[in-house]
């Protein structure tokens, strides 16, 4: 069985564990998002690829859910007593050496696909994981900055420097009109038995992989099933809901798969407390959607699975 | 009162910390040695620089003579993970953060003279340190290597890797021909009461400086003292002995001084166990030259400054 599945950071990585666990003899083709890419220090640093990397290779800090664990800062520290940040980007020294190999590297020429696939022969994740593009593609936000006015930041200053706390204009990947979606990722795309949306980002990951032209057309030729990163009307993690108010989407597990719809997603996984949604053109289960621990969600992936090969049959 | 010195690694770093000490209220610029810079992990390294950096700010590990105290070395251990070397060459993680600075700042446009002078900002060192040169220079050595034959290679790899266990053919400083003298060496050296030479290397550290168009002449137009490197007809430490067999040079205190030659130096401090020592139009002097503790150390570069003074009158 091949599966492919689209994958933003925290949450799509742990989904994807569970995955990995309830299709354990299953082909699995994990696209990530490389939006929120961004260079530091001189050094080229890929959160999502890197999460989802760590988390089923083993070397992820499980409390924290990125970056990895028995973490220590020490280069970090350093580089702020030269003066040099950004102090609120955390890169701590076990990451600094995979951000060290990736942009040496790319210095010499390889793509971020070969890199990357070089950086799991360390991890063996047990899936394929294949960048969205190996063009350089960065979601910008624009924000009204009390301060400086109406300007354009990179994501990770909105996400992670200022917590998403100034409201979204709008949300852009930068370069993604221009983007080729890296080598084996459309031909992942048409040999999958199905595809699956973890419960990731519906903006800044799973739209930012769909915005690389040629991508959302693969995925709407196969069956497709989406687990709701919403539940009760908020986001299950992280800050999907001011994602979601700045392109004008409500933080709903409907509208959600609204946006998405249905002819792109065919089935769509709900929590027990959206058990009464319904979405025209769409198969909706609901079930327990809380990643609570790894049988949970081995159970959450299975059910995302059962129900994908039922709606390919 | 100005003075100019030239320095390498370990033992010129801890003689100019002796000189700041003697001369507490002088105007010292030190001409540093950046033949043994080597390009590791796609980061720039300048060993001998950040020695003396390192010792005059305080940074240093002391036992060892070089890279930083409370060092880990986290970063180095997690490259090796993935399989990327070198592992001979010890980069800790507090020195990583050193080399990315330096890095990034060299890819912004940076020469390296102003990335040094950035970097001293933290460290104040109490000297102006200025490398030799902007340029690249690397110094190579050729060795007969017993399974590959006659080759070059890169002075650390000799140094560091084999500890010159190869006996080196012959030793060049790759570039220097046309390489200039960094901006300020040529002015400070005019500008200069005396000019010393610390117990550095004479080949691969004060050789190499020497060896930058411009700077030889500039030196020998300046009452200049040198501090043998040489005890007895021993290095005082590292391999100064193998690489004055590549020149062709004896390894002895008076071999040495001749090397240099009368054109060149004017006055040479050499230890009591050469305390017979005699060289052709130079003042030789002796006096213990173990550098053993701070004190002996202060009055070794009090020694090399009073007759440089005596010899300037």
């Amino acid at each position: 069985m091949k599966i492919v599945a689209l994958a933003g950071g925290i949450g799509g990585a742990r989904f994807l564990r569970g995955l990995r666990a309830a299709a354990p003899e299953a082909d699995i083709t994990v696209i990530g998002n490389t939006g929120d890419d961004i260079s530091l220090f001189g050094l080229r640093v890929c959160p999502d690829l890197d999460t989802v990397m760590y988390t089923l290779g083993g070397g992820i800090n499980e409390e924290q859910g990125w970056g990895r664990r028995d973490e220590s800062f020490t280069v970090k520290e350093e580089l702020l007593e030269y003066g040099v940040g950004p102090s609120w980007f955390g890169l701590g020294d076990r990451d600094f050496a995979t951000h060290i190999v990736r942009t040496q590297m790319l210095a010499a020429g390889y793509r971020l696909s070969a890199v990357t696939e070089a950086l799991c022969d360390r991890w063996k994740p047990g899936v394929r994981l294949v960048p969205m593009t190996d063009d350089q593609v960065e979601t910008h936000v624009v924000v009204d900055d009390p301060e400086q006015g109406r300007r354009a930041i990179h994501f990770q200053e909105w996400w992670v420097r200022l917590r998403a706390s100034l409201p979204a204009v709008s949300i852009a990947p930068v370069g993604a009109d221009e983007a080729k979606p890296a080598p084996g990722v459309l031909k992942a795309i048409e040999a999958a038995d199905v595809v699956l949306f973890p419960p990731s980002n519906p903006v800044v990951s799973i739209g930012t992989i769909l915005s690389i032209p040629g991508i959302r057309d693969a995925v709407a030729a196969k069956t497709v099933v989406g687990v709701s990163p919403i539940i009760g009307g908020a986001p299950v993690r992280g800050m999907a809901d001011a994602c979601l108010t700045a392109i004008g989407v409500e933080t709903s597990a409907r509208a959600v798969a609204e946006h998405y719809g249905p002819d792109l997603v065919d089935g769509w996984l709900v929590d027990e407390a959206d058990k009464d949604v319904t979405v025209e053109g769409m198969e909706v289960r609901s079930r327990p959607l809380l990643m609570s621990d790894p049988e949970a969600t081995r159970a959450i992936a299975q059910a995302a699975l059962d129900l994908a090969l039922e709606l390919a049959r």
